[in-house]
């Protein structure tokens, strides 16, 4: 299952037991919680977040982004979100670029990145808006389709007039306080609000004390926290924080680091910010600005000092990075400082959304494990997820996915490598058994290509799975072609590196279930089998045309992870539900077509092997309930490989199906 | 925990596998399950329960009683209800009496006692009604009063007429017929109805034909099931079913069974139904009948070969017993037949109710585990019992328990066996914990009376409380009042014939857990000792004034009952509440003063020590959420009194509360 992490602790958040609360008869009128309150971060906004980081001493980072160019650098930039969102940024932010259509709903617009940030890699996100030349009516629009996208911050600035001879518009918006004043007064509390801040002053400032007064005013307009502009020496950030303070700005002031990672990008930056570089940073990097190496360890170098000396300081809360998009100098000045912590518990098994209204999402069918993207796209029309629950009678309907090539599902992977590993040319059924067969073994196949992805599962085995690597090689091997599984665990500790999720001081379980593509001759034996098996094993199995066959009571999903936690109800976040089990056959079905057959020429030889198993394999999933003891999964394929040997049974049972 | 089992077995309801059916596209049209359908029997209509059972040739047994006279009969009755009810019957029905006030809301009324057994025995319970010299008016106010009470079965009688001289009223009630057809006229399909068959004729009828007629008028208005009258030879019966489907008759037969009590209620009976005693029979008991033992004897053994000969026909599927509000003779004649089986296995850890409207109940707070009649009285106004939750914020008000002597709650013991009981007189606090500690132990006290019950708990310890006894007793004896507690479970079967509950093939789990009342000066220095045991204990302590300290998370409800079963969601039908504690914190103290204190007069030395108890000790519950270890609460409890013993310590922390 998806181990990602997004920047969600357990909270305790208990009473203080000395200090006695006395609720009382008042207790009995306070509201109930629907859903057990998993994780206070996930239902916390980002200022509430920022507040208890503070009064717990507990220093954090953020990270910011620009928006990508191209749509592939889009697919790069998402990886780019799940790899540093593993680190525990408390948000990252998106630039808003005026002349890129930045509000649009092309894959590459500010929107649309912070929006998956958001919604598909469980980010707390800031989108930025400039608002200089804008009309009222544009920037509404703007903030009320972030808000329908459920983006709740906003980094308000004015943005850089068009042209020189910029003149202030009556009644328009000219300053980014026009802009914060706007937010509040249009979505009243609604969005988080960040500004901001010039540690020099604003190059365009009458004066260094002019632009400490525009940035009160942003902040007595409404704003929540300053991110400043970079600076290069820590004393710089520590006076003007001074100087703000003097003058009775008391919200979290961020200082924004700009690790130095190349002596061109540092020109340019310094160019456009119109800042300085100081003399004794000039004096190290001019003598070595030929050597790339060199320029970003002395950058990383140089960040870490600075940080240290701020984090001493006692006046910064959290770092703010300018990334440039950029991974490798960002992490490594984190790790030096501490702050980067890839911390493997999860709070859930799954990935989690950032958005609000999935604030209280805990329960997904198991289906979608390697594609909680898919599964976040097409139940973005869902109105609540509620307790237990991920749907009912009156809207459980699942989005149709017909656009496959939707960005944030698209495989990672161009055609040319995709052709390498799944092959050029296929001879056989076989051939697709031994593709499967090299994914889970992680061999090169015969030209010598390793399997990194499959049209079910865009990344590499989950470390979960590799426990069961030896009997899913032998079982693909012989046409069980898997897609999703995990073992049986009877109560381990919730902070087990490889299987825990959830707050610390519980135990997780989970029944061992499999799923995979196989012929219908192996269906055949394996319905023999299985009844042997009941009501120890459930299961499921259905072809293309929808032809369904359960042993399941009816329509009602069975809990295959759970939780047990101090103080609180029972979570069980992942179920097989048999209605949902049938929206994600046609998805599971259509990649076999959509990823895979369509790289090879119509009619050709590989697309129809390709359609040939679209066509007449059974998706099959089986459980089997008895968590406690060893699974009985592999016994069942055995069994029914057994059964297939011993060529009169098979003979005999063949009208079965 | 509650012990007790009414009617209901888990159904494995699964789809056939070899019948493979096709669900595909319409599966996703299909309605979702808004909880764990737990079981099939608790929303399924008398009628399918009947047309499953003769499916599945399972024989069952029903029981007839009459409403009692007076109130201490009524509770008498329904003790005897949760004793019968204990050996699984598919239904009992209430006679109508219209000479006493049977709608009415008199404890004794026949609407309240078939109320009483739905709502707070959860037996499926089907309410006579007779129509004649009724008005319509009146018979729909009862219809109506019946639904709302959760009655969801009639048994349609004309009723004998007042006087000798009765003639047709036109346009009233004259047969059972009207009524049958007023009830499917006035309330649809609401009501299962049930019809009385007379295999010797109605001793009004003109004739045997005359009166299969009108039986058959009967079926055909509506209704679903006939009970006979009774009869002596099993010969009379299958002749009169036989009749009965040769005009068309197609709806089960159940035949009346009266095992002979007595020599001298035999007389009055068959005077009263106009029957005749078979010569085989007459000859048996005339020279026995004043041998009551022997007489007895008789009938058991008559009931027994005439039942077996029934059975035996194959036209049987259930047996209908006339107890005459009697346990021994029919309890013995189930118990030969084989048809009293008192199932270990209980469908969830708490006796369910069989109010349609609590039909999807599963989950209650456990502080009323003994007391589950109060909990349901002061649920009943609910509107619903929502899937893992037990109200919302708009409505999860408790309803006040201001009679303390309702009957369903009162005391099965009168003042003088409480006194005897709980002391004539107290001498001091530790009179009262030699009470709780001789309950414990099920020791005699000074008086040589045995401790059958305390307020908190009207019957003798729970098998599953009995693995607690050393322990229980050890700190009842040191003023640790206990009134509530479980042993921690890890994963037993759920036919585990102490703790299982569920349908088969799952494995259920408890946290430990302890509830008692204390004194101050032990809360003081249970605070202490359970800094050592954070998180692993959460802990609710509060007052009778309110006053409460706790360290459990905000208004979470902490889950200590739950189970996993093959092919379904978790179920975890008991939590501790914070909430519901808070209601239940009154009731538990007023009971102090309402069962206890009352028994003494006022200004009694015996009745200021309760006062004093009630006004300055502590209600404490513990939960060990460690389930998988041993139970840490004895732990906790001896390192409090070890800290209570070393009296530097407790004078240093004496301020804290």
């Amino acid at each position: 299952m998806v181990n990602q992490r997004a920047d969600i602790g357990w909270q305790s958040s208990k009473s203080d037991s000395s200090g006695a609360s006395n609720s009382g008869e008042s207790s009995k009128e306070s509201s109930r919680c629907s859903t057990p309150v998993l994780d206070a971060d996930r239902t916390d906004r980002l200022r509430d977040k920022m507040k208890r980081r503070i009064e717990s001493g507990d220093h954090w980072f953020s990270l910011e982004f620009f928006p990508p160019r191209t749509t592939s650098g889009a697919v790069n930039l998402i990886s780019r979100f799940d790899r540093m969102g593993s680190g525990g940024p408390l948000f990252i932010d998106i630039t808003w670029h005026p002349a890129g259509d930045p509000g649009s709903d092309k894959e590459t617009s500010s929107m649309m990145i912070a929006s998956t940030a958001v919604n598909y890699c469980g980010l707390e996100s800031v989108l930025h808006l400039t608002c200089c030349n804008q009309t009222k009516e544009k920037i509404s629009a703007h903030l009320n389709k972030a808000k329908r996208l459920g983006l709740k911050n906003i980094m308000a600035l004015r943005g850089d007039p068009i042209g020189e001879d910029w003149v202030e518009e009556d009644g328009g918006f000219n300053y980014a306080t026009d802009l914060v004043k706007h937010i509040r007064c249009e979505f009243d509390d609604y969005f988080d609000i960040c500004v901001a801040g010039y540690p020099t002053g604003h190059p365009e400032a009458e004066s260094y004390d002019d632009d400490l007064r525009h940035l009160k005013e942003k902040v007595d307009a409404g704003a929540h926290f300053i991110v400043t502009q970079l600076f290069f020496r820590a004393e710089t950030f520590l006076k003007f924080t001074k100087d703000c303070r003097a003058i009775g700005i008391t919200c979290p002031i961020l200082p924004g680091i700009f690790p130095i990672q190349g002596y061109h990008s540092l020109r340019q930056l310094v160019k456009l910010s119109k800042l300085e570089v100081p003399e004794e940073i000039k004096q190290v990097i001019e003598p070595i600005k030929e050597n790339d190496a060199a320029i970003r360890n002395y950058g990383i170098q140089q960040a870490v000092e600075m940080c240290k000396v701020l984090l001493a300081s006692g006046e910064v809360p959290g770092l703010h990075f300018y990334t440039l998009n950029r991974e490798v100098a960002t992490m490594e000045v984190l790790r030096q400082l501490g702050l980067w912590v890839e911390d493997p518990r999860r709070p859930l098994p799954w990935a989690i959304s950032a958005h609000p209204k999935r604030k209280e999402e805990d329960v997904r069918p198991i289906f979608w494990a390697s594609r909680p993207k898919s599964y976040i796209y097409r139940t973005q029309d869902w109105d609540d997820f509620p307790n237990g629950r991920w749907g009912n009678s009156s809207s459980p309907a699942f989005g149709e996915l017909t656009d496959y090539y939707l960005f944030y599902l698209k495989s990672k992977s161009p055609k040319e490598a995709l052709l390498q590993m799944w092959g050029e040319e296929l001879m056989s059924e076989e051939s697709v058994y031994e593709v499967f067969t090299n994914y889970i073994t992680g061999q090169t196949n015969s030209n010598g290509h390793k399997i990194m992805c499959l049209p079910w599962n865009d990344d590499p085995l989950a470390s979960e799975t590799n426990l069961l690597k030896d009997e899913l090689e032998k079982v693909n091997r012989r046409g069980v072609l898997t897609i999703n599984s995990q073992p049986n665990i009877n109560g381990k500790a919730s902070s087990d590196p490889i299987v825990g999720w959830g707050p610390p001081g519980g135990y997780v379980f989970q029944k061992a279930y499999l799923e995979f593509f196989t012929s219908s001759e192996n269906v055949t034996a394996l319905l023999q089998v299985l009844k042997k098996y009941e009501p120890r094993v459930n299961y499921h199995i259905v072809n293309v045309q929808g032809r369904n066959i359960t042993n399941a009571p009816d329509m009602q999903p069975n809990a295959v992870t759970w939780g047990i936690f101090p103080g609180r109800e029972i979570v069980q976040p992942t179920v097989v539900d048999p209605v949902s089990f049938m929206f994600w056959k046609d998805e599971a079905f259509a990649l076999w077509i959509e990823q895979w057959a369509k790289l090879y020429e119509d009619e050709s030889p590989s697309r129809m092997i390709i359609k040939y198993i679209h066509d007449n394999y059974y998706l099959v999933n089986l459980v089997d309930n008895d968590f406690p003891l060893d699974s009985c999964l592999w016994q069942v394929i055995e069994d029914m490989f057994v059964l297939l040997d011993s060529p009169q049974v098979t003979q005999d049972e063949g009208s079965e199906l």
